[in-house]
């Protein structure tokens, strides 16, 4: 059985690097952006949302794909900070693929955006395996979860581009040790980048809002196609 | 590409739960009662394993098995313990399914253990959907995830037999409304037992296993087989 499985595996990973590629072209057409956010549940990342809106919504056409395997709170919040939304139910699936996220951009109407979030199912596992046709993987990770996440769940620490320590202002709280997790971070992965913030005390936003910043002034040089 | 999943799913299940069937047969010959401990990653399932060691293992012989996508770290903690402890990896998948289980209490040494844990893997979605014959299906949530999980990962919620709310030392710092979190779990789930805990400052776990005591004297009053 387990052979079965894994072959099962590969070719819906070949498929879904197909569509992948096909988003990728998709975004660079249209010169939007599009940013998959991960995180366990409860970490934190539709409050995060919620601050990158406020910060970035003035100046950009923003458009949020909430993933879920039910309910549609999120999409809803997201919606009332003035974000194009749409609610996408992944029907019991841990993570969005790459044909279910071409999908959620058809139904958000993507074109005219300039930067897309795809907040994904909370999860450390799956959605690391499926590549979305993201230009920025972020994840993020909170304080009461423990600084020994990277050695438990080390493919999402590996792919990402962006780490968000969210919950900082609980850190007087837990036994949480920053400067080991950032060494554990490095280990897997020299090239991301790490950011502490507060969702509940709008704190280290700033800085996270001026990398997407850059990367959507870097989108809009690149010739198009 | 949907259909060829969902199909792929259905049969995957369909031999997960002969496997799992089999496994209750052994646990009621020997015995043994055998509890599947799910959450989130950072959850605090190790920290509430150490605790429910320390009250139980005076008097039964506990054996755990640690499932993990990588490390070692947790088999160590358990053992330090004293627990008969084995690692699994689960080779990038997000849950264990019942075949890995029963490969698991063989590599354990199931046999003459009055209690087995298995530590799921943490993630809210993947765990509730495979069965693993266990006798008790035991979740964790802890407060800093906050009380609209059931909103969000309902199955994992409606499979549970026990939910330990756990870091209730934490409760100040966060805007968690325990009594709207009970409301939204009862609504899926009205015979699950909710038990607030702590395991940082070691709080509420008397009752906890004085309900797995007797789950253990039950199952020594059953017939074997």
């Amino acid at each position: 059985m387990n052979v079965n499985v894994v072959e099962t595996k590969e070719r819906v990973l070949a498929d879904n690097e197909a569509a992948a590629e096909e988003t990728r072209r998709r975004m660079r057409a249209g010169k939007t952006l599009l940013v998959n956010l991960m995180g366990s549940p409860g970490a934190g990342k539709t409050s995060v949302l919620l601050r990158l809106i406020a910060l970035l919504g003035q100046n950009y056409r923003i458009g949020v794909m909430e993933a879920d395997v039910d309910s549609d709170v999120d999409a809803a919040a997201v919606a009332a900070a003035g974000a194009k939304a749409v609610q996408l139910h992944t029907g019991g699936l841990c993570h969005m693929d790459a044909d279910m996220t071409a999908r959620g951009l058809d139904a958000l109407g993507a074109e005219g955006l300039d930067l897309i979030f795809l907040e994904n199912v909370g999860n450390l596992v799956c959605p690391a395996e499926f590549e979305i046709g993201a230009d920025v993987r972020l994840m993020i990770l909170s304080v009461p979860e423990g600084d020994d996440k990277p050695l438990k769940y080390p493919l999402m620490f590996q792919i990402s581009d962006v780490l968000l320590v969210n919950k900082t202002d609980t850190l007087p709280v837990f036994d949480f040790d920053a400067a080991a997790l950032e060494t554990r971070v490095r280990a897997l992965n020299d090239r991301i980048k790490i950011f502490p913030v507060s969702a509940a005390k709008n704190e280290g936003f700033g800085p996270v809002a001026a990398l997407l910043e850059e990367k959507l002034r870097e989108r809009r040089r690149l010739p198009c196609g």
